[in-house]
């Protein structure tokens, strides 16, 4: 998948993900009411309202990204059903051909992390039978068990072709509690990517590695850094746009070649209709207003990267 | 929760919870076999086989211990059949006045962590409703991206009363990759047990604060340590027993007055019958297996405790 996402990234000119994390408040307010109207004020009305937003999010933009980003907490909190959305969304964006990564920040150890990759990324087997659980291409995955995390998740990896992205420094402003404390001089982030290039060195494409890491765009210097300090690992970018990065911040991430990185960006597309620059759009055309933000995003990306 | 909690511990004199980690090879082929034949080979027949098997060690298990630990992997893992078994495994572990521990180890932050926070330990809105999700007393949380991830939860602990055990020393052999490195000279887990202590400063039962820790059962030193320097937290302790944790290394986790740690034994437990010492429950008996090493297990620990 490492290799089928750099050569989408390549042909639709966009290292770009776009976050699908449907937060109730950013869904317009006829795709709420008409869900309702079906289910009433029922976790299965959230589900169908998240469902029919993010198709027609994804129908107004697959042609101009290579990959979307559910965030699985979004769906989670509606449980069965909205976990039946989180996986519907990742079907359809499957269908029109978008790369998937399942933000879902697992991690866990031994026969447990086995069991979240094979539910995750690979398959479960049942009597003579096997299944794909939730199918994503990528996840994202914490670090603090430490390999023991991780391991299994490069197995399964490794057979489905499939990848992941450990969070080494992550774009919140907690972030530094820990992950900014010095060890032996250099602070923890920086020993987690080592691990993350160890971790991937049996695990390559054609150019970089089934291990990806999590970095944020709020933190430019240390995406410079990082960025060297694992030059064969493409990076995923969070926080562009409304967490604060802006798009000079991030030639950092990436090679000189506009390889390395791939920026997220969520509610500054799937929620452009309630910002003053798409307002005009109004919410029956969030998806249009969406559309328009992906372009300028990409502008403002390619721009930033010459 | 925790007041309740800790009164069913002394009520029950089993400071012990037991992990329902239902992995596949875990199951007596009886249960497996008529659910293949009830569902075909399919996600179904797992999920069916999962809580068919969780309600009998329930039955067997509930007036001797305070509280189960489902893993929600070992669920996940089926997709959502596995995770409707997860949600039924939990309301009939409440029915039987058991307390639940939701070992899902999420970590993510602002609205994310909201949404975790919602799903499983409080309610989503829905219009002019709200509801439960997944409805856990208590969940396992991951600290990598420090506060933001724990304080959404904190909210909802407050608001209802449950609690959260937030990773600190985990009982895995990789567990010391990260956790043990030493920052001003002090292991990166004692700075996360300080943080432990002041998330919890502010949300506080009759004698320990809602804001518990997860210490190995491997690592009795850490432990003695751990047990100072939180002294109102409660600690979860995984990793007795399959993990290599024994009952006189478990004082340490513990107050002299017998409180302040709960026991997690998950294969021990739930797949006794599978061991030598309980062969002859065979697997038709499996339940009553689990309820004999319940016994053992609580006669060792009490032993140690003095």
């Amino acid at each position: 998948m490492i290799d089928q996402l750099i050569a989408d990234i390549r042909k639709k000119q966009a290292p770009i993900v776009v976050g699908l994390d449907p937060m109730i408040r950013f869904l317009p307010p006829h795709i709420i009411e008409e869900a309702i109207k079906e289910y009433g004020e029922t976790p299965n009305a959230a589900a169908a309202a998240i469902l029919r937003y993010n198709r027609e999010l994804i129908d107004h933009i697959w042609d101009l990204v290579p990959a979307v980003k559910p965030q699985i907490a979004m769906y989670e909190q509606f449980g069965i059903p909205g976990l039946t959305a989180y996986k519907q969304t990742i079907e359809y964006a499957k269908e029109k051909g978008l790369t998937v990564i399942g933000d879902i920040k697992r991690g866990d150890i031994g026969s447990t992390s086995e069991a979240y990759a094979a539910g995750h990324l690979g398959k479960v087997r049942i009597g003579s039978k096997s299944y794909y659980g939730f199918d994503e291409d990528f996840a994202t995955l914490a670090p603090y068990m430490g390999s023991d995390s991780i391991t299994p998740f490069l197995k399964v990896c490794g057979e489905e072709k499939k990848g992941i992205f450990v969070l080494v420094k992550t774009s919140n402003p907690s972030s530094g509690e820990f992950q900014d404390r010095l060890i032996d001089g250099r602070p923890l982030y920086e020993w987690v990517a080592e691990k993350v290039v160890e971790w991937g060195n049996n695990y390559m494409g054609q150019s970089y590695s089934y291990v990806g890491a999590v970095v944020g765009a709020t933190y430019p210097e240390m995406g410079r850094t990082l960025r060297k300090l694992m030059p064969k690992s493409y990076i995923l970018v969070p926080g562009y746009g409304a967490q604060g990065g802006e798009g000079a911040d991030l030639k950092h991430f990436f090679h000189e070649d506009g390889l390395g990185a791939i920026v997220n960006s969520s509610r500054g597309i799937i929620a452009a209709w309630q910002q003053e620059k798409y307002a005009s759009y109004g919410a029956l055309r969030y998806a249009e207003a969406a559309r328009a933000a992906v372009m300028d995003m990409k502008e403002d990306i390619n721009q930033a990267l010459g």
